[in-house]
C-alpha cells in the first residue's frame, strides 16, 4: 500500500476493488474512512511503515523509518509511538483515548470499538515527571465512569516501558 | 481501660487478672507488651479512645477526642490516623509497614502477623502532593518483591479517602 | 558525530559504514538503536557534547554547552546531569534505574547490562530536601531485594556531590 | 545490687570490698565513678533492673520495670531505651554519643573506650520523621572525621528497629 503524508496525516487512496485499506480499517481498526480515503495518524502510519506494510510518500519522496521517527520526535510523539508499538506488538487494537483524557483506548486482541467495552484506558507518564495526585484521581474517575481499566505506562530514559494496572477499590 | 500518655505513647497497665489489654494485643494485634504494660502508638490509642474502649490520661487529666486529634495534627499524623481509622472500621488488622517503606501492612480480617502473608502494603498520598514516578516504581517494586498488593490511599482536603489497587502488569 | 535534538531526544543518524554511533551503543552502552538512528537522552547527549564527542543541532543551529545546560535546568534535570557526568567520569556504565525506583543503575567499569549484575542503584537527593524515613526504607528494600548496593548521591547548593553507601545490617 | 534514683540518675554506693559495681564499670563499661558512687543513666539502670541485676529505689520505694518504663517515656527516652536494650542484647558496649552529636557510641563486644576505636556512632530516627539531608551529611561527616562507622537505627511504630550501615564513599 502507498500513503501520502501531509499535515501529520497519512491518507491511503481506496482504489476500486482494493481490499487492503478496507481490511486495515474494518478488521484491524486502523484509522478512519473519509470519502474514498483511509486516513491514518502519523503514529499508526509509522507503525505500518516500520512493519513493511505501508510505503509513505511526502511531496513525492518516500519516507524512511528514520525520517518518520524524526518527525514523531519533532511532534513530541516519539514516547507515545514507543508505547503504541509495544502494545500493538502485544496484539491490542488501539484507538485514541482523547475523549477520555487518556492517550489510548485499548481493545481486546479479538475485539474492537463496537464489539464490547474496551478493556483499558492508557495513560503515558515519563520517568522524569511527577504524577499529580489530583490528575491521578481524575484518570481513575474517568476510567471507572466508563467501565474501563486504567493502565499506566511509564516510559523510562531507555524508552523501556513498565505497565501498572490501577483499579479503584473499596478494601 | 485506662492508659497514660507520655512521649507520644499510651501505656496501659496490665493489672493481675486483667484480660482486656492482653486480648487487645493477642486477638486484635494492638501494640506491644513491655514488662507489665501494653504500649500503644498515639494512632492506635486515639482509635480506641474514639470508640469508647479506652480512657487516656496525660499528667492525671483525661484527654478528650478533640485534644487527641489536635495532638495528631501537631505530629502531622492526622492524615495517617484518618486512613488507619477507616481501614480499622473495615475490619483489618493493621501494623506499621515501615520495613517495606509503606505506611501500613494490612492483614486479612481474620488473620494477623504470623498468620499468613499480609494482603496489602498501604501507601498514603495527600491530594496536593505529586507522586514522583520513581517513588511510585519503588513502592510497586517492594510490594511485588514481597508478594503483597499495593494499596494507594489518596486523602483529599476534606480527609475523604479514595483507595487504588495498583499492580505491576504485562498487558 | 552530529545529532539532532527534538522532543528532548538527540538522534544520531547511523550512515552506512559509520562505526562511531554503533560503538557508542555497543561498547559504551549509550542510548538505544531505533531504525537507522542512535537515540540519546538529553543527559547522555549533553555529556558527549561537553566532552567534544558530539555536535548537537536544533532546527539547524548548533547547541552550545551553555544552551544545553540551560535546557537541562528548564527540565529540572541539571542535578541529575551533574551526578551522571561525575559517575561517567569515574568510568561507570550508566543506565536508568527507573524499574528499581532509583535514578541510575551503575555497572562496573568493564561490565554493562547483560554482563552480570549492576553494582549500584543510585538515588539522588538534594541538600535542601528531607529524606522521608519511609522512602529511605523503600530504596533500601528494593536494592537489597535485587542484590545491588544503594548509593545515595547528595547534591549540595554548589552542585558538589557526596556519595554514601547504605547497607541494611544486623549489627 | 541496690541503686538510688534521683534526678534521672541512679547511684550505687560502692561499699568497701564490694566488687560488683566496680566490675560493672570496669568490665562492662557501665556508668561513671564519682567519689564512692557508681552513677548510671536512667537507661543503663533500667536495662540492669529489667535483667534482674539491679534493684532501684526512689524515696525508699522499689521501682518496678513498669514504673521505670513510664519514667523513660516521660523523659522521652523510651525509643532510645528500646535501641539501647536491643544493641546491649547483641553484646555491644554502649556509651553516650553526645560529644559526636549522635545517640550512642558502640564498641566491639570485647572492646570498650580506651581499647581501640569504637566501631559505630548510632543515630536513632523515628519512622514518622523525615531525615534532613543536611543533618544526614553532618552525621556522616562527624563519623568519618573520628574514624567510626555510622549506624542509623530507625524505630518503627511497633518499636521494631531496622539498622542501616552508612559509609562515605568515592565510587
Amino acid at each position: 500500500m502507498r500513503g501520502n503524508l501531509s499535515n501529520g496525516i497519512v491518507s491511503i487512496k481506496i482504489e476500486e476493488g482494493s481490499k487492503k485499506p478496507i481490511a486495515l480499517h474494518e478488521k484491524s481498526k486502523f484509522g478512519k474512512i473519509e470519502a474514498d480515503f483511509l486516513m491514518l495518524s502519523l503514529i499508526e502510519a509509522s507503525y505500518l511503515q516500520e512493519n513493511g506494510r505501508l510505503n509513505i510518500y511526502e511531496d513525492g519522496t518516500e519516507c524512511t523509518t528514520g525520517y518518520l521517527i524524526d518527525l514523531l520526535k519533532q511532534e513530541e510523539l516519539y514516547g507515545k509511538y514507543v508505547v503504541y508499538r509495544d502494545l500493538k506488538n502485544r496484539g491490542f487494537v488501539i484507538k485514541t483515548g482523547f475523549k477520555y483524557g487518556s492517550d489510548f483506548r485499548l481493545y481486546d486482541r479479538r475485539g474492537g470499538p463496537g464489539m464490547g467495552h474496551s478493556e483499558y484506558l492508557v495513560k503515558i507518564i515519563f520517568e522524569n515527571y511527577d504524577i499529580n495526585a489530583l490528575d491521578f484521581a481524575s484518570y481513575m474517575r474517568v476510567s471507572h465512569g466508563v467501565n474501563k481499566k486504567l493502565l499506566l505506562a511509564i516510559v523510562d530514559e531507555d524508552f523501556d516501558i513498565t505497565y501498572y494496572n490501577v483499579e479503584w477499590t473499596r478494601p
